[in-house]
């Protein structure tokens, strides 16, 4: 096998027909496959299911005099504040403890910004003379991008680096008084899964934004996901932004979504206490109180954060192989052929692909005829754009290994025509 | 007993001295009672606990296809927006199955309604050249109240009459393009606990506001809580505006808050395919879909309205005892002094009691005096401003028996206290 590029017309011409026999042959197969979002597989559901037996009886549910199954505590369980406390690595009392989804806490941090502004705001950001702006390292989560889209808040990129964004232009752009936010996924990012260097942690605490009630983000939501090696330990971001002087910069979230079940886990925002006692206000408008039995339910199941990490050492022995199996398939196909590069992440959720420029559209495209769904090309960027039609995310977690094979021929040979198209085209 | 009214200034001196004796000796009993807010009791809470141990094996998490155990399905489980639509009297579809806040979801619309506009609106209601306007029928029920404050909407009052809102008082205010909206609890009204008739309900679902995106804020809390006789039967508003030519104006929101466990229930919204459609494009992106584990386990409880009603009956033995003492002790100690009016609810949770005009704030301010903690006097009202500050909400449903008994003793001294000292100050 050779690269792609020192192919000659000729060869490339009868290197398209060669594939596009094996892509015929495959759509016959009317295969419906999905590698789209990060979703655990049935076998780690399985796993956990165990969750569903730890609390059954009524006089489990008083704990330190607070009776989960009724009203109040809107800050959340004590209990469930000093398990994430201790998972995170930061005071309890800076856990708040909510429902279901941290996607969720991090829009009200915006929306709240937005028409109220923050704590330290000095007015809602809506009555701003220019929109608001969020640093976005690219690639980055959709759903991240979706949320600024939604309230009107502009998105600028910051190219990611192996060891996180590219703090020089992060300390260029951070010198913009419009610029209120950053989004960060700091231990396995989401897609590339790349870990934050310790150096690049210290500098984004370290920052002196221009705006006062600038953001960090911190979207820790794969801080226990390692599914190979060691669990690599991480600093508490709470006490460096207060050790650098802002201790209201920051907002942490976490959930349980893939440690237990997706959807019907628990979220958590750590953040200082002025923040929280300011966000209170709002929230209480909101809502009551949240699912303080889910919660309990989850600190009576998970323990504490060694325990949790046995946990994820079995979730990492489902997920591995199919990691492995990704790697070694492009590796094999991809590599020699030299259309694409990747990183080898060692946890997280996602493979994240950069295909020859120009050709993610047309492989997803291709993709989808063949019955393989795949998270959409673009949607790592802001708007949906990414300006080299390069990246793709791949999430290997939910489709069992057989199944993950077959995506990946698809996937490969996909790859391989667009790239063929591409040069061709030249 | 006389009234109080009829009695000489000398005569009045001489109570007041009896009953502040009475307050100085309740005093020293230093009680700690709360009747503040409609809180299920332990007896409740303990009665429901089975609901932890309906969903124990992962194989009953798979649903119709649907493994409610991991993401997916933004409206709901099938199964729960089924049972929702039986008991709701409505279609499943147009129930979307949410998390564990129905008050979650009414600040959603509202806020949906400011930023956005709704399905109907020309513009976002923040666009509007005046400050949009609700219509609150008072007394009501303060959280919907906040959600107004806190999105800078202004609320407009209308007097509850036995039968419901004022209806024509509303069918005047809904002429005005600025009025977008009214608060309704129709059944069990909070905190008169008042059923609107029928009457109410289709000039309701008639009315045709001079907004055209004007919105019924269905909150039917008490749907099926009824302490006293038999189910009282609703009709469907949903089919109701439908048949009226204004399918997109009502919004219906319930929750097992009352049935299973306040703040680990499930809530519901039931509305018009087109309204759904519009609102889930913004619900998509704060969340990826919500808590199914606890929607199944709430079904597998509950399994239908039928056995739903028969639930509703073990809670009215224990709530009814509460009440018949609440409406005994007036009965006995106020009416007779003519110090106040209250309804007779057979469901819902409260009594609304309307003392001497002028008297509220200081009753409870004795109260809490004297340890116990009722709901803050103009609560009931916008702005928390009683115009006649006289409206008292009394929650019987949390303390025992005995504890209530205390209560409602300590409540009606308090009450004659401030009567006399109003009377004696005129």
């Amino acid at each position: 096998m050779n690269p792609y590029v020192s192919l000659s017309r000729k060869e490339l011409q009868d290197e398209l027909s060669t594939v596009q026999a094996k892509f015929e042959a495959i759509k016959a197969k009317k295969l419906n496959l999905d590698m789209s979002r990060g979703k655990p597989s049935a076998a780690q559901l399985d796993m956990v299911s165990d969750i569903l037996n730890v609390l059954t009886k009524p006089e489990q549910c008083i704990v330190e005099g607070v009776d989960a199954r009724n009203y109040g505590g809107l800050r959340g369980l004590p209990v469930a504040q000093k398990y994430f406390g201790e998972v995170l690595g930061c005071a309890p009392e800076c856990v708040y403890v909510a429902g279901n989804s941290s996607l969720s806490m991090m829009y009200s941090i915006v929306a709240t910004g937005m028409a109220h502004g923050l704590f330290e705001s000095e007015k809602p950001w809506r009555q701003l003379r220019q929109k608001p702006k969020f640093i976005c390292p690219v690639p980055g989560y959709d759903r991240h991008f979706n949320i600024l889209a939604a309230l009107d808040v502009e998105a600028i990129t910051v190219p990611m680096t192996p060891n996180g964004p590219d703090m020089d232009r992060v300390e260029e752009l951070i010198q913009d008084e419009y610029v209120r936010g950053m989004w960060c996924v700091p231990k396995f990012s989401n897609p590339d899964g790349i870990v934050y260097s310790e150096e690049t942690v210290r500098r984004l605490a370290n920052m002196k934004p221009a705006a006062k009630d600038f953001v960090l983000m911190w979207d820790n939501a794969y801080c226990v996901h390692e599914f190979e090696g060691d669990f690599v330990p991480f600093e508490d971001i709470l006490t460096l932004c207060r050790e650098a002087g802002r201790p209201n910069m920051v907002f942490e979230f976490a959930s349980t979504s893939k440690i237990t079940f997706p959807g019907a886990g628990v979220a958590v925002m750590a953040a200082s206490e002025d923040n929280l006692q300011y966000l209170m206000k709002f929230i209480g408008t909101e809502t009551i109180s949240y699912n303080k039995i889910n919660q309990l339910r989850h600190v009576l199941y998970l323990k504490d954060k060694a325990h949790t990490l046995e946990l994820m050492k079995r979730h990492a022995e489902i997920m591995r192989p199919k990691f492995h199996l990704v790697l070694d398939i492009l590796e094999q196909e991809i590599a020699p052929r030299g259309l694409a590069e990747w990183q080898k992440p060692k946890g997280g959720y996602f493979v994240s692909v950069n295909a020859m420029e120009g050709t993610a559209k047309r492989t997803l495209q291709l993709c989808a005829e063949a019955g393989v769904v795949m998270t959409p090309a673009g949607a790592t960027f802001p708007y949906g754009n990414d300006p080299k039609d390069s990246n793709i995310r791949v999430a290997p977690s939910l489709p069992p290994l057989s199944e993950l094979e077959a995506a990946m021929e698809v996937f490969c040979i996909c790859l391989r025509i667009a790239a063929l198209e591409k040069l061709l085209a030249n």
